[in-house]
């Protein structure tokens, strides 16, 4: 398996584009509608927010999943339609307008949104704008580029990974593109993710693949703690590549599972690290735990906690903030078993053993901590189970980007 | 029932002291010890934070509690005493050092510490000081003033409220200080809370009385979604006010609790408004709720967004913000029942009426929020059930305190 370049655009089959049309009305003229399609018809999988407040894409995307099949995808930024007038009818005018210019059934083409909650989607500007959209339609890795960038909303940049495998003794391709940076947390923050693959599978198992890979990738993030209206992770696999269909689990699955949690991790990683306001890409590692489940418990509480990821900002090697995060987390554990590290490019520097400060050196700990890539090590002591998740640090301009969101 | 002066002496037979004795090492000659003294033995109870690690004096509370009596409390400021070498040994020296100066058995004797975790207490300084602060001991309104200010760490203010009501024919007083900025979150941020009251009554009907305050006032407030290792909230009850003692519930607990309720609910409020780095006090109310456990924990959601929270400091009226926090609680509703309106000094502006934008006046909107008192009203549709909890908006100053903490 290797990383290639290409965006959703690498494996075969498969055509994007993204243009502005207008959703976006400040900030110059950013792209605001991005197009996926598929030359032949796909196996398709989603998963959404766990929200209760659910963005009218959402209701639309699972009646068109009912039967696990998809052609195209059409997204626009900008503009969430979430509790917003005419929510369900503007998203299946976008499907409509799609289907009709590619000349598919509306129902299968799937549609997402992001943006600002609560106001009407100008769907008149997409539906306007449908032609030049289709005429950028393209095969190349500028247009996966183009889409990448059309879905951006906060997003300083664009998030767009590809992996080459081979399932069945031939060569599969799969690619993302995705999107998030505020309302990043564990159940799927804001954030859209595009995913296509070339390799041929079932619906049945791809949407297995899915919830196997979101799982171990995009719930292992975390910004702010708030899960957002229009989390949506999607896929399309139409089977280009000719390998045998993939219809239950055993190797051909195994490879193809591999690859598209790798793809998806990378994804991940990017958002935690474009976390909005981010100067820091935190890893909490976990390990010597009671169980996985445990683990990623306490994972998660250390990068969800606005102490640590403040301390972190200011390069502070403040672990009793960690300890205390693991604390509350909900999760039973002994805190005289547990040691801390941190670590970076700069270092290793160990701060905690069996639950007590060790004296260490504050200088080496300012330079572990001002890299980029920081990782905070925990070593539990009561087992062999462990989880990495991903998180950024809390800075001013995480309140300043969030303190004026609308205008 | 009416608010007074006096805090924790407002009460009969109480005397406090706070003094500067070096835990603090910094910033000037900030006062760091608080000593609280009843002229007689007293009723206590206690409830502390549900944290996983729990700081060494709540260790040494719990044994000094079970046989729910007490007659001081020793606090200490600039160190929690938390993940620290000699824990449990340093608070029992704190405790025997206040009893060896006021004569009382050191079980008789309440500890807490507030501060740096992971550190190793400088008790010996308490020791040294342990003179100087019973010298200090005094019943007058300025002795209240001192020991609150004795324990504040990143507040801004001191807490310190005192009521006077009626409890079988009797005058009864109480009184509390407490501390309380970053690390708030319901059940118990990182706070303390000192209350002494010359009310008679039972230890069993005291513990039961503040465990029926603590659950609405404490943990009806959020501030970072961090829950310490040290929280504590303690009542001393003497019995000078002369009422027949409350053994069980019935009019004169009816009276005492409903005191004790108010003065909490205050103390709370000022905690929560003294947030660290906060510029507005948020009120969330949710009305017309199934029950009032799904009002508390909608309310708790919203005033725990790290998203609502920046927006609020903006005073952005972004209300979509407001729906999504509801939407991840947990809780299950009908959003398309939900409506929202902002209310201050400044006014009212309806933002969202049945799960749907509303046009609104952005400039009164805007003048609104500008208050420093902001209130978050939510209309489910649902019941007839009501919650209301309390927060602060999220800013500049929060990260900028805690990205440096220790140093």
């Amino acid at each position: 398996m290797k990383f290639i370049e290409g965006g959703v655009c690498a494996a075969q089959g498969f055509k994007a584009a993204g243009i502005h049309v207008g959703v976006k009305t400040k900030a110059g003229w950013k792209k605001d509608v991005a197009l996926i399609v598929s030359d032949v018809d796909c196996a398709a999988a989603a998963v959404f927010t766990k929200n209760v407040v659910k963005a009218a894409p959402i209701h639309v995307d699972k009646k068109h999943l009912e039967n696990g099949r998809a052609k195209a995808v059409i997204a626009n930024s900008g503009n969430a339609n979430a509790c917003a007038p005419m929510g369900e009818e503007n998203a299946i005018r976008m499907c409509q307008a799609a289907a009709a210019a590619i000349s598919c059934d509306p129902m299968d083409v799937l549609v997402s949104s992001t943006g600002v909650i609560g106001q009407t989607l100008n769907v008149k500007v997409i539906e306007d704008g449908m032609a030049d959209l289709c005429a950028a339609l393209d095969h190349s890795i500028e247009a996966s580029d183009a889409a990448a960038h059309a879905i951006m909303t906060t997003d300083t940049v664009k998030k767009e990974v590809a992996v080459e495998t081979t399932v069945g003794g031939k060569t599969v391709r799969m690619g993302g593109i995705a999107k998030g940076s505020g309302m990043i947390h564990p159940n799927m923050g804001t954030m859209l993710c595009f995913l296509t693959t070339d390799c041929a599978i079932s619906p049945a198992m791809i949407k297995t693949a899915l919830l196997e890979t979101v799982n171990v990738s995009f719930n292992r993030i975390s910004v702010d703690g708030d899960t957002s209206t229009n989390d949506t992770c999607m896929v399309l696999a139409n089977g280009m590549a000719g390998n045998a269909e993939i219809t239950e689990k055993g190797e051909d699955y195994a490879a193809f599972l591999a690859a598209l949690q790798a793809l998806c991790i990378e994804l991940a990683k990017m958002m935690a690290a474009d976390g909005e306001g981010a100067k820091h890409l935190i890893t909490c590692s976990v390990k010597g735990a009671a169980t996985e489940a445990q683990a990623e418990t306490l994972a998660k509480s250390v990068i969800g906690s606005s102490l640590t990821k403040c301390a972190i900002f200011g390069a502070d090697a403040n672990w009793g903030r960690v300890l205390c995060a693991m604390g509350y987390s909900g999760e039973q554990f002994d805190p005289e078993k547990v040691d801390v590290h941190f670590t970076s490019a700069a270092g290793d520097v160990a701060v905690c053993a069996k639950g007590r400060g060790l004296d260490f050196d504050e200088d080496l700990a300012k330079k572990v901590l001002s890299e980029h890539d920081v990782e905070i090590n925990i070593i539990m002591g009561e087992g062999e189970a462990a989880c990495t998740c991903w998180g950024c640090d809390l800075t001013y301009d995480y309140v300043k980007i969030n303190g004026d969101y609308r205008t």
